[in-house]
């Protein structure tokens, strides 16, 4: 009960549900991604939404962007969770296992 | 990996996380409420606000509001959570303590 008089629950599931943030997250729960995959990887997600996002991932230590030099030529840039950020993994599946859950019932019951 | 594509997934992920809604959710997680009683629990929580995410949560099944007759007087109105809105409560809760796992940790780190 008491987490909801809690300002740091409040911002928590709010950064978790911000536009495209479980799907990133999720995404990088693979393990590093550059920009072009992760954007590859949501369909819908547009470059500037991606930007901003990693932005504020970043910003809340959830997200790490590491730049590792190129054989002849720009930086290899890729983003991965911190180890911050993959304690949300599980909280992002469950989240996951209760809306396939929910839309099986769905399913099953718009069939009887 | 797979959930980031689900459009099941981006739903439930955005539905806690939309504003509000999260901390609803909790309130309801100790059972019925009555509006004035949700409104109460939640510091900074608008009476518009309120009506409009649970409207949302109710649309969504995940709260259902019921009507009881009350002895002279208007029917007593209250809101609870539904059997698909008590399976995202562990997943709340898991969130609210990841929150306060780093804040507990970023208050350490500020004292060394």
């Amino acid at each position: 009960m008491d987490s909801a008089y809690c300002p740091h629950f409040h911002w928590a599931v709010e950064l978790i549900g911000r536009r495209w943030s479980g799907a990133i997250m999720i995404v990088l729960s693979g393990g590093a991604q550059r920009f072009g995959e992760i954007r590859a990887a949501i369909p819908g997600l547009s470059d500037r939404l991606l930007v901003e996002r990693l932005r504020e991932l970043e910003a809340e230590g959830v997200v790490v962007r590491a730049e590792r030099p190129h054989a002849g030529g720009a930086p290899l840039v890729t983003y991965a969770l911190t180890a911050e950020g993959l304690e949300l993994v599980p909280v992002l599946e469950a989240i996951g296992e209760w809306a396939h859950r929910r839309m099986t019932r769905s399913q099953r019951s718009a069939r009887v």
